[in-house]
């Protein structure tokens, strides 16, 4: 039977997402599958609930995983907060902010965008001005923009929506078990994440929160969610005491989450944001000393998504490609207004270590000078190493 | 680690799904996660759209796995399929149907239903009637209903769709992979299904096919898809040779889903439909011959999923909890209408077994006879072992 596993390589991922997976998970997702609503398979619905209101530190019951990606959390917030017609402010700064702007335009919502510059936070002054001229229902906006690599501040932005009583609506994508996501301090509506980033997981179910008012905003809607699949208030149901059948949840995805999110309670939350911005912070010197440009300023980078420019000249899909067959190490390419601009260097749950950054900027030097682009590779060593050291 | 290891009892799964999966689907769960445009992935992505073609009989080139469960398969054929005001016939004999309805009514859709008696496949002839009275756009009917275990005969069905010229939307989540499923033949414009039944893979992504004159009907569409996440339109730009970036692929469902559809191929599309039909029939004259009756009457039964009467007296729950405690054995209860009154047991890809037939009929013996209802074992038996041995 070993002659029909599927022969794929082991590859470095450094990329965007999916990452590395901790061998404990792998081992989970051979879990044997179970029923829906077994009552074993509940407890492990249960678990995982409350394993993600601690990475989501907050308390909403409406808590779970998502049968589906990332992008499928997207749509969940955006089509169970807003109704035809509702007054929506979308924040657009980068590729993220720009899905949620199409997703947003498909629900038939009044929609106003403030389009940032891609590779800077969104100004909270113009989410204020727009306040003060409109009475909005929801403000959605990217907390980390896995396009750009920048994290956005959010006092600011969360004093506003306060101040203003708008509803928060956050995509966490690239942040939540990586960076600090306060989603009850913040007083944020509905959020989502996915599996397969700092959470460590395979791809494939989508951590989302939504607090007791969206809830009840979506219950008490004029015209039903306009998808079923994502509807809260049947999936609330479901991942709730009431047990109604609404999908087969994936076990086997659930089993893998779990085990995820009991890595990260075993780590701790603050280490594991701590070990995330150190090698974030050896990463960049090393590029830096080495002689390249991160396209962020410093104050507003992600720790877990360097975006770093590709020096003037390089080919960058040669370069990514030679990575790839050379060292099988996956890095990735930019994305709409940055592509060949930059590289995308991810540094998220198992992929956050020391190896992987020492190993990246050997691979980088020498990709780079095959193209006859000299880097100072001694120089890049000795700089993250002095980071790690500290 | 291995205290981490999730500790699960190994259910012997017999209800609507997930099903037992193969020793080697397991495996192939562990193969190492790689990023969604890695061109070994990109490799897999095609070999399981073509395997699935292989499934579906078709020759449609936008035939994948969504990145979800079954029900995010119907979501995605009513979504791309429907405009607001599209009429639209939707037939009701189950709860899936019920759930198809649900779904084109988010839609806005011109909506007609024909209720068909749960139990029963629904008749063409008011299919017909209709499709006489007022011009449809779409035809949205289950071909196994999973909530009454009938198969609905596809010919009427087919010529009236072609007469009339009508878009054949088809339910086949409990048949595809254990029954004929003709999708050219048939001329059906959209189809979907589950990976946890016939398919033999766990649950969390949906095959689904699509014919060219769907994919261009979504085209050009007046009103974009309401669903981002489900747009075929998008999806095919990343299944497709464009490989536009949509959602991050789950690699680790798929390298299941494409094992599970290996083993298919190994088996053969028809030993597999007789394997399923002479398990089937084995259980039905077991049961029968101890003196319990099935719900369907023989013409219309599904052979890949049993309902059968619970007997006057008998409580559902009880039982069903006893086999579940007592046997590790997951038989399913009543959907809707038939709640309490059937039990739903699945044969299903590697369930479908001459050893979980006996085991079925020895288990739901003893779980009557402790209700104080008697039936004969030992006629059951000889019954199933005739029909296995035919």
């Amino acid at each position: 039977m070993a002659a029909n596993r599927i022969e794929l390589p082991k590859r470095k991922l450094m990329g965007p997402g999916p990452l590395e997976i901790h061998p404990r998970v792998y081992q989970a997702l051979t879990s044997p599958v179970i029923g829906y609503l077994d009552p074993d398979y509940l407890k492990i619905l249960d678990q995982v609930g409350e394993k993600l209101r601690m990475v989501f530190q907050t308390r909403n019951r409406a808590t779970n995983a998502m049968p589906g990606t990332g992008t499928s959390g997207m749509e969940a917030c955006v089509a169970n907060l807003i109704e035809p017609g509702d007054k929506v402010l979308v924040c657009v700064h980068g590729y993220f902010g720009d899905r949620l702007r199409q997703m947003v335009e498909r629900q038939d919502a009044q929609m106003s965008v403030i389009e940032g510059e891609w590779g800077k936070p969104i100004d909270p002054g113009e989410i204020e001005s727009a306040f003060k001229s409109e009475a909005y229902k929801v403000l959605a906006i990217v907390h980390a923009e896995t396009s750009t690599g920048v994290l956005q501040p959010m006092d600011e932005v969360v004093r506003l929506t306060r101040e203003y009583g708008v509803m928060l609506l956050l995509d966490t994508v690239t942040s939540l078990g990586g960076v600090e996501v306060k989603m009850d301090e913040w007083g944020v509506d509905a959020a989502y994440s996915c599996s397969q980033k700092c959470i460590g997981c395979p791809p494939g179910v989508a951590p989302v929160s939504f607090s007791d008012r969206a809830v009840e905003a979506a219950r008490s809607r004029k015209q039903p969610v306009r998808s079923w699949y994502l509807d809260i208030t049947l999936l609330e149901k479901y991942w709730g005491s009431e047990r109604v059948y609404h999908h087969t949840s994936s076990s086997t995805l659930n089993y893998a989450l779990l085990e995820a999110l009991t890595l990260i309670e075993e780590e701790g939350l603050q280490n594991r944001f701590a070990r995330h911005l150190k090698n974030h912070r050896a990463l960049v010197a090393g590029v830096e000393a080495m002689g390249l440009e991160m396209l962020v300023s410093p104050e507003h980078r992600l720790p877990t998504l360097n975006t770093i420019r590709i020096p003037q000249g390089v080919d960058d899909v040669k370069a990514r490609s030679y990575l790839l067959e050379t060292f099988d190490l996956e890095i990735g390419g930019g994305l709409g207004a940055l592509k060949g601009k930059v590289w995308r260097v991810g540094q998220m749950g198992y992929s956050s270590s020391a190896e992987n950054v020492l190993f990246f900027l050997s691979a980088i030097n020498r990709a780079l000078s095959l193209q006859g682009h000299q880097t100072d590779l001694a120089s890049g060593t000795q700089a993250a190493m002095s980071a790690l050291d500290a």
